[in-house]
């Protein structure tokens, strides 16, 4: 039988590899990294400086694969995951044929493989019987809270994480990830945000104040620093005041 | 200045230790280690396991401190925690005259420092001006997920983390940490449940099903536990079927 190792790699610094992590990326036999595109070109380059840092297993090998895009205009959003979750399946079981009987594969996954991430998904519908093994990783809801020296949670207070798209009102305090469409502009401006954009990085930036003070400054920094970066990536904790 | 460093070191397992963990571990010229009591040694023992393992600074000396009891029987939860806060501050405030000026000291913290931990909150309230550095670390609910093979969130859905004091009508998918009450019990029958204990400890128990058919050996298995082991931390997931 084979080994399918889904590893954490932490969500933007390599000091966020955990040893787990790097044991994890020494026994395998095959390590995965997924290749999105020219504007993605760091995420890439994080993952392969990952691998030159911490990988000191000689037998090892890289394979880059080409993530295909999903279908964004599918009306159907549900539909479009599935579909692409098949074509990404499709993928993983070629890559997975040339893994030596009895050996170990990895995928490197941003954060931790248990949040907003497919792969754990994906590998459940590979043909064949596999070993799983997840790793966990630093998510970049934990590299916001570090980064703003602040706790997730308030004391005893319970906490909701969700996506851009579904963002609705606010009772609990709120983290929102995969934000494409600046959902915060319309939440309450009387709520406090904390929000960063490549965490982790060194382009870390972060913001914090008053929504309704500080929104427009999020808005323009976002705008600027995409065009700067081809891409960006962010997220954001919303918290009422006390 | 001195430098306070509020370190993560993840929710059982001295291999969720991330590098940067690692690296502050050795900045620090005192590392603090609670001491929570007998019942607790093992917790203290994979503390000083960490140390051990991880830290080659020869110039850093460990010292531990008693951690005084919250009074759970002060009906006021809110007063209980902020005198609880208060007590811990004055102990950290001795604690921190013996560091020494431009030097670093280190707390050691369960899982991440942001998901229900006091140290950021009681480092607030210290006399004097610190720099304070906050590192994150691999928490109880990133150990559960990854130890039954599962992904946090459903695509593109919601997730809420609570405590067993304040678990009300499971809607979204829905993590319970800091449950003395088996609070689950109250639940819908038809939810699943993803269980765990003393997750990524050689000791690690998990327990996944239909909430009605588990939720009895849930009860058994912690209650043998915890007497064996004279404490048990457990937290859980549950989800509606889809
Ligand atoms: C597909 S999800 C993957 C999340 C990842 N598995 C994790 O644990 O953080 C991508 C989203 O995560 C957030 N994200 C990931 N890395 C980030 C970073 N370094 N800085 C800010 N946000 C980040 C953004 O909200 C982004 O839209
Ligand atoms: C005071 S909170 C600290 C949480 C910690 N900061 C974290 O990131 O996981 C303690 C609660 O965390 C959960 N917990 C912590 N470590 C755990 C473990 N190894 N196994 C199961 N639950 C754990 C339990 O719900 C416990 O009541």
């Amino acid at each position: 039988m084979k080994t399918i190792l889904i590893v954490g790699i932490g969500a933007g610094s390599p000091e966020h590899l955990t040893v787990q992590a790097i044991n994890a990326l020494n026994r395998a036999d095959v390590l995965f990294v997924p290749d999105k595109g020219a504007s993605k070109a760091d995420l890439a380059d994080l993952r392969r400086e990952i691998i030159a840092r911490y990988v000191t297993n000689p037998a090892s090998r890289t394979v880059g694969y080409r993530v295909p895009k999903r279908d964004a205009a599918n009306p159907d959003y549900g539909a479009g995951v599935h579909d692409w979750h098949e074509a990404l399946a499709g993928i993983f079981n070629g890559l997975l044929e040339d893994v030596p009987d009895n050996g170990a594969a990895a995928f490197l996954v941003w954060g931790d493989p248990g949040l907003y991430d497919s792969t754990i998904r994906i590998v459940e519908k590979l043909r064949g019987e596999y070993a799983v093994e997840i790793i966990p990783g630093i998510t970049s809801i934990q590299a916001l809270t570090a980064a703003h020296g602040i706790a997730l949670n308030r004391i005893g207070k319970p906490v909701h994480i969700t996506t851009g798209r579904r963002l609705g009102m606010v009772t609990d305090d709120t983290v929102v990830m995969l934000d494409g469409q600046t959902a915060f502009l319309t939440a309450d401006p009387e709520l406090d945000i904390f929000w960063g954009a490549y965490l982790g990085t060194p382009d870390e930036i972060t913001i914090a104040g008053r929504l309704g003070a500080v929104r427009q400054q999020i808005v323009e920094t976002r705008k600027m620093a995409r065009e700067k970066h081809g891409w960006i990536m962010d997220t954001y904790l919303l918290r009422k005041r006390d």
